[in-house]
């Protein structure tokens, strides 16, 4: 039986899953492989002696990575060590070794995906990330899949667990960011540090590994429209519901022929649109293309479990390949993002069109609504509807508005303007609706 | 080049569809397929002259089905006649003569698969099926990549389009099912004879496909406990709101770890599930497993595009499998259903456990509740929530209620015993709760 040598880099909470997977499902990995298995060889870890989430032999462990990356006898190595700097090196020295690579990291894509894919193509070897984006769901597969014979318009998805967690309590319980927030990372659900999350970074670098997948283009971090939930408020939740709609964090990537949209950001959605639905900490991934017309794809976006299901679909793949490639077959591998390439234009921020949620908070008198439509006018932004909220005597009003499609950068230039009017008491907030 | 010889067996819709994609996105199969191309050799047809939807040189077409099962360069058959009968043949044959299949056909592998899968085995070719279940929603590769390293544990979906558009019409806008039928027809979005969509046998037939692929385990149509939308009046759907539920038509599969549930029957089923939203002509399979947790995937269930963009994913898989393991690779192709046998048995219809709701049109008469409540709490029937209606002066009045979880069996005992009570108005009507 031929037994196929892995490596596996990094024994954390997605590698201890890893483990885990392939030792309960050793005779079902079998039977994908025809008969052939998967040894894990060796598991580079940072300490040798600490408390693991799995059993595994100690004589597998080293702290070396040389120990997999030099070792001949091992085809495939899993990245799962996280970060940008160390494990752009490892995937780059397995690579030259020509070793195939699975990897989960998403930042790692988003940030040096163009070289690491080249030097996976250039070595002929295989170059792997379902687990990348959405956990357990199966997006990078469906994607590619669909690719061979579809043409993707449109992709639009709920990736960060941790923000559709919090926007879910915000919106159910009518709690603040800030409660919310800390609630959740007492519960482990968000980090110390929970800027990658809620600012959007994560799922802008989720979304630069999607975009090229989708229409072929690579993106960088910088060419996405990236915003947070930070600002958030009861407030605004309580009139996206009274509008008709449901906050969610979403990535949005649009083709339009000519150019190229991508953006994150907190987004009003209809209630009745199927991500609507999508709550806690699930991720969701809604497609429209040519053949397929809608579809989506949903589950936990996170986790060790899921997280490690995708990475083993990927090993079982990488694995397939190489079977079949060794004995002179076709080359069956593929490095997805060259599956079609095209090098369309990014759409710049300020070009982004868009329905807009306003809330403005101002001097309570007459006239005040005159001052800000006026301005909203003079820079092409028309209005959907209004309403006005007067508080306690002598404290500011609100006044909420939702516009028709205007012009990123003339909402922003409206907003400068209406922020630098004395009957401002607070700087205008602002939530993009999607439809 | 390489080139891969494929016969197409019917070129209706979904036919016409396969050999438009596979025109227009020929340099992206061969992307997938490293270089190699696929060739349509032949299509076979039952009339030569016939206007097509799709342009074809006229040379490829046949009525020969000879011409394609028996021409030693056609590695791959792609089988879209429909039917039973006929498409068994030719199948057999075309895997007799060691050809790879791709079929859509959901009734022919509910009623011979094992005997089709056990015959591929046996001659060592493939017999894929991505397309009979669940349109363009690749459900199959879910399910096949999934059970690799995940154990799946229950299965609900909504897979028959035309039974969800009349559902979907018929909550929304609190029509009568004749007339919302009779719409769909007129639309062309129900067939004239509508019974295998409304009686729940497609789905059901679907079902037997999805089962042995989730669970090792093959099953019969008589196994499986049917029931269809005919029955279901606006009255129902107006109190299955009322009571928080929307109603869908599911099929749904449990694994009870020493036997096996399956039912495809009109459902009642909370509001925020996510399968609640799921409109129109739309499919979707939620997936609840060991390592992924909840899953769920989306789209069209049907239609010309979607179908053949689910034959093209298959027709890129078995290629594949050909490229590697004809040069003496691994054999890496798959009778999925093979991957994990086991024999559960299938539980019977009046074993199954469901909470229920009921609706009894009875004499308007004080006494009745509780002779329907003295009979229901003698079959051990226990009821969660009651509400009696009374209309006109004369006329039976309605009794609608709620159970807490009974098993099928006392339930139609019960109900025969009401129907024979001489208050009894009209046979009472019983939709099944999920939660």
């Amino acid at each position: 039986m031929r037994k196929i040598a892995v490596g596996l880099l990094g024994l954390g909470n997605v590698g201890a899953g890893v483990v885990k997977l392939l030792e309960d499902n050793a005779e079902a990995i079998g039977h994908r492989l025809g008969g052939a298995s998967i040894d894990l060889r060796r598991v580079v870890v940072r300490e040798l002696k600490k408390p693991r989430l799995v059993d595994i032999d100690p004589a597998l462990l080293t702290t070396d990575p040389s120990k997999v990356i030099s070792d001949p006898e091992i085809k495939i190595v899993i990245e799962l060590v996280g970060g940008e700097t160390e494990a752009r090196r490892f995937v780059l020295e397995a690579i030259a070794a020509g070793k195939h690579v699975v990897t989960a990291n998403k930042a790692l894509l988003a940030t040096h995906g163009d070289e690491l894919f080249a030097a996976a193509a250039k070595r002929g070897v295989d170059l792997y990330y379902e687990a990348s984006v959405g956990g357990g769901v199966p997006i990078i597969r469906a994607l590619r899949e669909g690719l061979a014979s579809d043409r993707i318009d449109e992709l639009i998805g709920i990736v960060n667990g941790t923000s559709n967690f919090l926007l879910t309590a915000m919106t159910e319980e009518g709690r603040p960011f800030d409660e919310v927030l800390k609630e959740a990372q007492a519960k482990g659900y968000a980090e110390a540090d929970p800027s990658l999350d809620v600012d959007g970074v994560d799922a802008a670098h989720k979304l630069c590994v999607l975009v090229p997948l989708c229409f072929g283009t690579s993106i960088k971090l910088e060419d996405v429209l990236v915003d947070g939930l930070r600002h958030l408020t009861p407030t605004d939740l309580h009139f996206s519901d009274r509008f008709g709609y449901v906050i969610k964090s979403l990535v949005i990537a649009k083709d339009h022929g000519d150019s190229l949209e991508a953006r994150v950001h907190p987004t009003m959605i209809p209630k009745r649109f199927l991500l609507a639905s999508v709550s806690g900490v699930y991720n969701a991934i809604y497609v429209s293309s040519y053949a397929l017309g809608h579809s989506l794809y949903y589950g936990r976006g996170a986790g060790m479990m899921p997280t490690a299901v995708a990475v083993i679909s990927d090993l079982i793949e990488v694995s397939r390949n190489l079977l079949g490639s060794a004995s002179g077959g076709a080359p069956l591998r593929l490095q997805a993002p060259a599956l079609k390439r095209s090098s369309k234009r990014i759409r710049q921020a300020g070009e982004l069109l868009s329905r807009y949620y306003l809330r403005f908070s101002v001097d309570d008198r007459p006239g005040v609504l005159g001052q800000l439509a006026r301005v909203l006018g003079e820079q092409a932004i028309s209005i959907s509807e209004v309403v006005q909220e007067r508080h306690a005597e002598g404290r500011p009003a609100s006044v909420i508005m939702t516009t028709h499609v205007a012009k990123e950068q003339d909402m922003q230039a409206a907003l400068a303007l209406i922020n630098a009017l004395p009957v401002s008491a607070e700087p205008a907030r602002l939530i993009r609706i999607y439809e």
